[in-house]
């Protein structure tokens, strides 16, 4: 193995770790030349050169910009995939294509959604805002009540809870990265403060938590202490610059930056404020974590620190040795990412991944590491710290703890929450990808 | 004047500025309630409360998630307004609703477009770039290859070089946020830097200048000096995280973040990299700008320091007296905002605008400021420095340097270029918003 990276190493001076990662800094200092010089480019014949010959669209007027901009058609696989597309009645979930985009913003037609009964179609000059229970001044916000309050925007993820329950399967599902991790996404939030609103409505002194309500069909309700109210929960009016996307709570929701998907409560329509959590469905069942020793996890709201690479990754194939690019997300619910290492053989030699500036607290942080891939089969991982010393578990570490399903059911219905243990996939020489574990 | 200001502060402590200005910390420091009693809520009686009344939406299922979601039929009315909505054949304008967005990020499909000839219909299979000229070696890039290329993300506004050129008027044209500075946008692009790119060409001694070509129709050609394009020049592929709208130059554009619009070659197809610039039609009439001695800046690229207010502006009524949050935008293409402030009495008085985290460099920062207005008129202005120690002109400043245009021609008839001074708004005391000036 030693043997092996020292031989490695003298072929490529910048490498440092093993099976071909290259320093983060190399295109800072200039090593762009020797690291791409199998890219894949062409070299430009002069006669490619001048003059250009025109393709057939630059030969015709283009298309008319619109009030609303749409997608290339050529664009159309970048999709969300739905578990339940003709609205049956039970939950509707739309995947992100985590692997189709880049960058750190998901677009807000891609963003994720589970939805119990689809997406009320709220008129918002009617829709209302009631707070009240241990309030000293129960009060109504309409949404021209609330633009006169004074804003915040953040950037920051939303993960539904069930995100990555595939890898509670004992055996690697073998699925892209959209199936595996796709129910989480990340926006710029704009809206006001949930604390602004209560120091209006005044509270009691034995006031301890909100009970958040959705105007579905369904009245999603979830219970949220109330210390997480008066820190940073906000009334979210804005996504990405626009109002919120039907699907995921238009006019207004609850943002609780960090928190599992389902408490940040779509459609809102009423907090309440009580002494007491008001034990709902999702938080008695469903995402209530029954452990190996057969205890549970109650009221288990944190998104844990947790990464997975975007490129490469299933059903984007590598095309030939040579210089790639390893990118992916990393994000945690505790606060900023503070480094986040990658590995391409296996977890047995580490290199720190580039961050792409700004690193913002709770909200995805791209990472990128340059790798040069020599053909023969790799395995690739990547694994996050935060800056309260949070560290990402590996998979073995993380179903040690939290247990594992027997069986394989398929993808869709693990009842297990909250895996944040590392991913792995494993390169073939031909080039494929495929989910493993190690 | 002061004895007017006494007496305000008297009436509230929290008073900075003149006519009803507030401390920017006034929020932080838990003063909302104070503020916010003349917000337009309404108290809730106990009937209201409970049980709630179900609205129509939430008795019948949602409506079923897309693969690509899209908004609410209540928010048709934010668009973007055309100048040319039948694509007749000559300039396609369409304008961000920059006074209907909130935040910091423009969503792709309101990003503002301004296009000689539509958006040509690109494969990006079938699409190439070259670059070739005074270059060690002439290469052509593929989508494909490019995706191998170390990549970066960030957010940069990009404004249209005759963006606010109707405040060249000797009067102020009565006319919304979203005509008079609706041709800038901002966003987080996703690309390979050009300086990778070159890495990978080589350069030869004498090159200094870079010929930037678009695959429209019209084959729109700009002249860009080296060292930009070896400073922070991307290819942009990404745009809030998807593929580029088709408006904005998919499947990819050249960003230059800070100058001139149309700089940033949409639909880019080659770079031949000369020692000279091409003196093209754009470059050598329309974006230079004459000034009143009768000479003209030529090779004038840079977007200077500018903040406009977007909350309240013409269109967005007050509703009655009390507390609002005066919210805008400040920008610059040297670098960060390092300070906005703001007037409510025509530029007598100023508070210190807070600025929204994180401040980037080259990118909107969202500034707000509390105020609680008396119902009498008032002035709103603001005014933005940048961190290289340039402040924004008055208009008054502005036009006395660059000139005014002497007639009121329509306001998509300015040929003048690169407007950066205050913009003014003048509050009635019914609370109608009218484009003024001080």
């Amino acid at each position: 193995m030693l043997r092996n990276r020292s031989r490695r190493k003298w072929l490529n001076p910048a490498a440092v770790a093993g099976n071909g990662l290259l320093d983060r800094r190399l295109f800072l200092r200039g090593g762009a030349a020797m690291a791409a010089a199998m890219t894949g480019y062409s070299i430009a014949k002069p006669a490619e050169a001048a003059p250009l010959t025109d393709d057939p669209w630059s030969l015709v007027p283009g298309d008319v910009t619109r009030p609303y901009g749409q997608r290339s058609s050529f664009e159309e696989k970048v999709a969300r995939t739905l578990n339940n597309p003709n609205g049956e009645p039970r939950t509707q979930n739309a995947r992100t294509p985590l692997h189709l985009i880049n960058g750190t913003i998901t677009p807000n037609g891609l963003h994720f959604v589970v939805a119990q009964s689809g997406a009320p179609d709220i008129d918002p000059d009617r829709h209302r805002l009631l707070i009240h229970g241990l309030v000293k001044k129960p009060l109504i916000f309409t949404l021209d009540a609330l633009a006169r309050y004074p804003m915040v925007s953040r950037m920051t993820f939303i993960e539904c809870g069930g995100n990555g329950a595939p890898l509670f399967s004992p055996q690697p599902i073998q699925a892209n990265l959209q199936a595996l991790h796709g129910l989480v996404s990340s926006s710029e939030w704009t809206g006001v403060l949930l604390s602004t609103l209560l120091e209006e409505t005044g509270l009691d002194p034995k006031a301890k938590w909100l009970i958040a309500e959705g105007a579905d069909a369904p009245t999603l309700t979830r219970s949220v202490p109330l210390s997480k109210g008066l820190d940073d929960a906000m009334i979210a009016l804005y996504q990405n610059g626009e109002r919120l996307m039907p699907a995921n709570g238009y006019p207004m929701r609850l943002l609780l930056p960090g928190w599992e998907g389902n408490m940040n409560v779509k459609w809102l329509r009423r907090i309440k404020v009580t002494d007491a959590p008001a034990m709902t469905f999702p938080e008695s069942k469903t995402y209530a974590q029954i452990l190996p020793n057969g205890k549970a996890y109650q009221f288990y709201f944190l998104q844990e620190v947790k990464s997975f690479i975007t490129h490469p990754s299933p059903g984007l194939a590598m095309n030939g040795q040579g210089y790639y690019e390893i990118s992916g997300i990393a994000y945690s619910g505790n606060g900023r990412i503070a480094r986040v290492m990658v590995s391409a053989d296996g977890g047995r030699t580490w290199a720190a991944a580039q961050l792409q500036e700004p690193v913002l607290s709770k909200a995805f942080t791209r990472f990128r590491v340059p790798w040069r891939w020599d053909g023969a089969p790799a395995v690739l991982q990547s694994r996050a710290w935060d800056d309260a010393g949070n560290a990402q578990p590996t998979r073995a570490e993380f179903v040690a703890q939290r247990g594992e399903i027997k069986a394989v059911p398929p993808v869709s219905a693990f009842p297990n929450q909250h895996f944040n243990g590392v991913t792995s996939w494993a390169i073939e020489s031909k080039g494929a990808v495929k989910h493993a574990y190690r």
